[in-house]
């Protein structure tokens, strides 16, 4: 019911209200009122209000919300609690810092296992998640439920490899090859990151200087 | 004039336009309805009327929009064709990701040089681009104007790093390191990259099939 009509913009949004209702309790606030809020995420307090009353009933008037438990709420409508996995296709540069360094278990996902074709990387752990061969995927996947394939291989393999992916039974693709990708199951949902959409909103902005 | 009061979600659909023109081009559409845009795009039309109307005036009655001409006016209004530069700093996986398969030309800038304290790297050059000792970034930035910073240090330096690269005259930080930034120059933009926000909206949609 909750998941009804929830525009993109919305969505969008959720993981940073996660991020900074984390930085509010770190600093230890406890309750925050929907201006305040607002003011950090540069959004208005009736726009805040709007989005969470997409989810539910938060927050008390006069009151404000508790950073914990909308921190908590949050959490679980973002399916952060739901133990999501992942395996991550293609461990070159940008797979290995992957692999290195994102706190996928922040997101709450594990990362089970990492694929690829270079047999000086096969058979290796890397930051403790083993490294196997791209053929031996479809059937690790028949062992290991993985809700997540991680896409971070070269673009000519991009569009072979979801295939492969959505026909091991992925829910989602997290697509880092900047190659529009269809598959053959339109429920599997595909998160394209575009680093170029980020690098030209910083263009925009500093044009604002001259 | 034209970047006054323009909505942060404004500037962050310009990117979209520009990419979803560019395959339109591809795929040898001369010109589009901003009803057809509009569907591509998962927008309705009024909005993409009113998005671009910020800019000025695009497109006509009953014509639509000359994907051409609407790609390059929108390249512009990006800073596209302003000849922005930018230097690297932190040339580990990510970094070597990023030089070597993220095209910078392609959003209008030009990726002049890494900089790292890894001796077996200094010295060397990465898919072309000379990779100097983050002590020479100082004395490098006063010969070469720099637009933009490209962050992909380690988090424990991220601050300290921002804050050399900002007196050295950026105008923009584009930053990789998932550290909340603040530096001494105010007009100093920062752009964010938080991989986890495209990985919790995924984890949201992956929800949507239960």
């Amino acid at each position: 019911m909750r998941r009804q009509k929830v525009s993109s913009a919305v969505i969008r949004r959720l993981p940073r209200y996660y991020r900074h209702l984390i930085e509010l309790q770190k600093s230890g606030m406890e309750r925050i009122s929907s201006n305040a809020l607002g003011k950090i995420m540069n959004l208005t307090a009736s726009q805040i209000r709007q989005d969470l009353s997409c989810f539910g009933e938060f927050g008390q008037q006069g009151y404000g919300y508790n950073v914990e438990s909308l921190r908590q709420e949050i959490a679980e409508i973002l399916g952060m609690t739901q133990g999501n996995t992942a395996v991550l296709i293609g461990a070159g540069n940008l797979g290995r810092a992957l692999i290195e360094n994102f706190q996928f278990d922040r997101s709450g996902f594990r990362l089970l296992a990492a694929f690829d074709v270079d047999v000086a990387l096969v058979g290796q752990t890397l930051a403790g998640i083993p490294v196997y061969h791209v053929d031996e995927m479809a059937g690790y996947l028949q062992e290991h439920k993985a809700d997540v394939g991680v896409l971070t291989v070269p673009r000519s393999v991009a569009a072979n490899t979801a295939e492969r992916l959505t026909l091991s039974g992925v829910k989602g693709l997290w697509n880092f090859t900047n190659v529009e990708l269809t598959v053959s199951n339109p429920r599997v949902v595909i998160e394209n990151v575009h680093f170029a959409d980020s690098l030209l909103a910083l263009s925009y902005m500093i044009g604002d200087e001259d």
